[in-house]
């Protein structure tokens, strides 16, 4: 299906991005010379938000340039181009990992949630082969208190949130015309598993 | 700690990459033009393996320039730039998703596995933001009878399987000492819920 709201969409060549900036690396693998080229990209943290109240777990829902482009020939999906993710943002200013959670949960979410009440889970790497950045997993239980505007993300953001039932959670991890990232269902497995 | 048998590490300018090819996206999203630079990368597969006769799962560890790119100024690892993988590789060919995976399989690990024993779980999205590769996500029940060779990749590839016990993989994989993929921890968690 079409993405709703997306339109006019071109390609063109990328010259001089300020995004995506290669590097190349030169090294001896046991004596052997190799050559590897890598995209330099902040880390980024995430956060699986559980709504108590509505018992139910928070999805950030947006359109991602990336996927469109490599899924608009044959997608099944719901939406193509929309993924439904974690919370998350990248570590690009002087800030700790937890308090960067804490900024997108209210940028993003739109919940004030104090720092102590952010948990981490673990950290991973993602795009091993090219890029190679850090993600710092936490999670947060929330409820309507803590609600202090609407969310939506900043600036050029354009994200719906979106909540599902815990008991439906699994269903929805698992149904592939929803496109999501392994962190999120990772962190959702891990939730279940471990939080009661 | 330093990277085993890694040495003369360099960097350089990275010009007329054959392997990082940004492309560039260009849409009106509810009317307001966005610019959004991408890079193409192939689909992939990724492969748990549970070797029965040993009681163990199978992971791939190989150097990965990017994760030490990131990670070699202030690295906590047991050896910077290390990774600890599925069994996994890139949809570069005109072949199904299955096939390549048993092919990988054969390549890095050295156990021949048919089609009908390797099972997907799902799949997902990586890197969203700038690549938004999908990979899908297989398991397989491997023993002894099925190795034919001893792994480690082809070309250029310097692969070490490294197997770890049933009893121990929790533990293993939220020890951040050995970097690991999301995708790699959620398969990791979904075997030891779903697979008796």
């Amino acid at each position: 299906m079409k993405p709703k709201n997306i339109t006019d969409i071109k390609f063109d060549k990328c010259e001089d991005s300020k995004y995506i900036n290669p590097i190349r690396m030169i090294f001896k693998d046991n004596g052997k010379r190799r050559v590897w080229d890598i995209i330099e990209v902040h880390n980024s943290v995430a956060t699986l938000l559980y709504h108590k109240d509505k018992d139910s777990f928070i999805f950030v829902k947006q359109f991602r340039p990336a996927v469109y482009l490599k899924e608009h020939k044959d997608s099944t999906h719901q939406e193509c181009g929309y993924t439904y993710e974690l919370c998350a943002g990248l570590m690009d200013k002087e800030k700790s990992a937890k308090q960067t959670a804490k900024e997108e949960i209210l940028e993003e979410c739109g919940y004030d949630v104090k720092l102590d009440n952010i948990n981490e889970i673990t950290e991973f790497y993602t795009a091993v082969g090219f890029a190679g950045s850090k993600q710092v997993l936490f999670y947060a239980i929330i409820d309507d208190s803590m609600k202090v505007n609407n969310g939506g993300g900043i600036d050029d953001e354009n994200i719906e949130i979106i909540f599902i039932k815990k008991q439906e959670v699994r269903n929805f991890i698992f149904d592939k015309s929803y496109p999501k990232t392994s962190g999120a269902m990772f962190a959702v497995l891990w939730f279940l598993e471990n939080v009661k």
